[in-house]
């Protein structure tokens, strides 16, 4: 009689636990497809949405946003995430479901702590800060710019006094976009990358054994140039029943759900390679969306688990697959023959040199491979110095224009090509620069691991036999999306922490071939 | 001093009331975003999302769909109709705020008196019968629908008892989609359009005038139908900077908000008629949603005011504009031109006379201008006998038979292209299709004044100048939105109610003279 009251009392237990945690994941579920809708409006803005709808559209995303934020913070929410909490109810939960209250919690807290007010009124001051950011950028007139600029700061600056901080205060906003980052790792790191690849481009630049790169910039039909990219994401294992791929001004990929991820590109008719790399970038994105555990749908943890991560993936599948030897090897004949006459005088190691060019120049993301870096580099430090408040926003362009000497030796004619080149300061994204730079360390360390576990690594990218490599990867990486953390996966896939000789060894090797160095 | 607290309780109930109606106003404009995310989320669906993300995106409609629901029955939305119902509170209100108030009492009540598990039951029956529906429609086996069509019937006898009923219950389906209209009235007036059609289709098939029709079913390249679709939508006024087309299965138009209105189309490569008087079609409605009032926006009185007034706007376009002999003397040059050496030999009458060829067949959407109604009035004569329980579901396909022998002397091969044609049954849409053949009724009466009202009405077409056309249709029809009843636009319009004699006077005269009768 006991045992069978004491079974029922169990049973009721887990019951209760079972009952609360369905209700848990159906919420987050609701969440989870506020967050598609929102992502299918945007993306339908972006792509060709026609501009009078565009005003009525907006306020259907406020409002849709405003309900995700609403059941973020929510009063159930806070209940839910203590009850799981609770370390009876820990014990109960799956490793995944553990890591999915993990973050919530993560979530919840910091949204909690920032009074309502005060985030809607930083909403609409990044936003009217945006449009005010496009006018100055044409104008190339920071003045119109500074004070939003110095509004942002400061409210980032209250955000980091609620939200806490660790050491620098820089290291709260780092961690929003790479978990775990801090300005210490930083420091080592870039410190480590930019020693060396400062001597290699000096010697890269003296060297006599430049590409010629004129073929490059021919006229190249449209219809053509997105040819040969579906082609080429096909190649990759690009799955076109789950993504399709559409025109935009500034392209992106966005994942919806697993089985709806979609890129766009945008084609410049004088330039065979723009909208190709472009491609091929969002589609490394569009990889690891694609292939995240079906399991995962309908949680927090069915994305990309930092922006370092993500970007490892679009800069791998865009740099050290698209732009290796062995690749244009083996399709070099199919762009030739995409653009008859046009490359016939053109070998592929020429195409393959003129495709690595490496040039110092003012716009990011125009950057070659080598001194991509090197821009990020100058951000970095701006944004550090920003948040420990040793600069302040109205000598932003003097320092732009110092550091941009320093490290890669060219000055801006005007702020328009300077300081003013990047919206993510008018949008509020402190922090979010490093994960470019971390995404080409993180991609040559994993590269690194990839040649020594996949046997014939080169002779597969020669035979066009991609597909191994995507799958390496999603059984590494992509189908954990945000079960693990960054660190968890870059430990697990190749056995140490983020360490920025991979990349610079890569660089070495490279372009002390292209070069002849 | 006593007037001063007079004025201040005034003011004070003043204020409650501004107050509360603005509280109203934004419930309804959430309402609507969610309305308009949900039809972005279709449109996508239908015209080019990846497979595999569906599942997901069902979801996510479904949620959304659920909120929506919530909110027109819920306590707060009962309160505030209750409010302003009250006689003082609707003094104070607008004409157009007491109609919005009524419009959403009237969802309110129908939705609140079905119990929510009923509901929630019909929805999942008509989505696993519109399943079934398909796979017996492809294997013409009636059998396997019937019994999902019983449950949908019963479920809508049982809806109707809930909702009650004056006169027919067939009465409480229609008013549905064309408030106000009854059983006795579509008796009246199909009665009387059946009693003119079927001696003329029988004189216009003893003709010995037939139109040669060859020349319609060449191959045509699909980039050629789709410019001179576009080209044609321009002409009518269609405004592409507030909508877009694009290519589906079954094509639709909808209107997200008045400068979001999209149309999509079918390219039939054999056919050069299809896509461009589907594509006319859907522009029809378009034009009446991207020309609904701005000052509606955000109300439930942003659409059309019925599927027959909708109806009439794309059945207008499509057949008395798009398939007139003006028309076809200002633009056949330029179908031409479209389609070289394709039309050489072909006159501008030769084409315009095959392209109004009338011949009794038996699917409703292949149907010409003159035997369409007679597809519709079978349709109605059915659903008027199911809801009087005068007929069993069992005996539909002999009683379909039957009536497609007596309306229009064809009987189908299978059920396959028979009764099981339609999916409007499956999704439960009774008393939906009269709305079609209102719609013709409704054009030919708004085009009698239209030709006593604008001068040089034919002259205007032949010139290719319908703007003049689309201005005065807006001025009186579209800009309304649902803030007029149906019977009053119509009202307003014509001066009349809805009379069959103008749709019969049009047919006299058009299929007269294109059969010399």
């Amino acid at each position: 009689m006991l045992f069978l009251i004491g079974k029922g009392v169990l049973s009721v237990t887990a019951q209760g636990f079972d009952q609360k945690l369905t209700e848990f994941k159906e919420y987050l579920k609701k969440m989870k497809s506020y967050e598609e809708a929102i992502g299918l409006l945007y993306w339908d803005m972006r792509t060709g949405a026609p501009k009078k709808g565009i005003g009525t559209r907006s306020e259907v995303v406020g409002m849709l946003s405003a309900e995700h934020f609403a059941m973020a913070v929510s009063e159930q929410m806070g209940e839910m995430l203590a009850y799981f909490n609770e370390s009876d109810k820990q014990a109960l939960l799956s490793s995944t479901d553990r890591t999915v209250v993990k973050e919530c919690a993560k979530d919840y807290e910091r949204s909690k702590k920032i009074p309502p007010k005060l985030h809607q009124e930083y909403v609409v001051l990044t936003s009217q800060a945006e449009s005010v950011w496009e006018e100055a950028k044409e104008a190339s007139d920071y003045a119109k710019f500074q004070p939003y600029l110095e509004k942002i700061v400061a409210a980032n600056l209250e955000f980091i006094q609620l939200w806490g901080y660790e050491g620098h205060k820089y290291n709260t906003l780092l961690d929003m976009y790479e978990p775990g980052m801090t300005v210490a790792k930083l420091d080592e790191v870039f410190g480590a990358l930019r020693e060396k690849v400062v001597p290699l481009l000096s010697a890269v630049q003296a060297s006599p054994h430049k590409p010629e790169t004129g073929f490059l910039r021919q006229r190249f039909d449209k219809q053509k140039q997105k040819a040969f990219s579906l082609f080429i994401l096909g190649q990759m294992g690009y799955d076109f029943e789950a993504g399709r791929l559409d025109e935009t001004v500034h392209p992106f990929a966005t994942g919806l759900n697993p089985g709806d991820v979609r890129i766009t590109t945008r084609y410049l008719l004088d330039d065979v390679n723009s909208a190709l790399f472009g491609t091929i970038h969002e589609g490394g994105h569009a990889l690891y969306e694609q292939n995240i555990s079906p399991e995962l749908i309908g949680t927090p943890l069915c994305t990309g688990t930092s922006m370092g991560i993500h970007e490892s993936q679009s800069r791998y599948w865009e740099n050290m697959i698209g732009r290796s030897r062995p690749f244009w090897k083996r399709y070099y004949k199919d762009l030739q023959a995409n653009y008859p006459g046009q490359f016939d005088s053109v070998s592929v190691e020429e195409f393959y040199r003129a495709s690595n060019e490496v040039k110092p120049s003012l716009i990011r993301i125009e950057a070659d491979e080598l001194t991509y870096n090197l821009h990020i580099m100058v951000r970095y430090e701006i944004e550090k110095a920003l948040f420990s408040e040793s600069v302040r926003v109205a000598d932003l362009p003097e320092v732009w224009n110092e550091k941009y000497k320093e490290y890669l030796g060219v000055v801006p004619a005007s702020d328009g090509e300077g300081v003013l080149q990047d919206v993510h300061w008018a949008g509020g994204s402190f922090g979010y620069f490093p994960s470019y730079a971390l995404g080409n360390m993180y991609a040559a360390q994993i590269e690194h691991t990839l040649r020594k576990q996949l046997a014939g690594y080169d002779e597969l990218i020669e035979s066009g036999n991609l597909l191994p490599i995507k799958d390496w990867l999603t059984d590494r990486i992509y189908r954990y999306g945000k079960a693990l953390s960054p660190n968890e996966i870059i430990m697990q896939v190749t056995g140490e922490e983020l360490n920025p000789d991979y990349l610079v060894q890569y660089f070495a090797k490279k372009f002390g071939d292209i070069y002849k160095l």
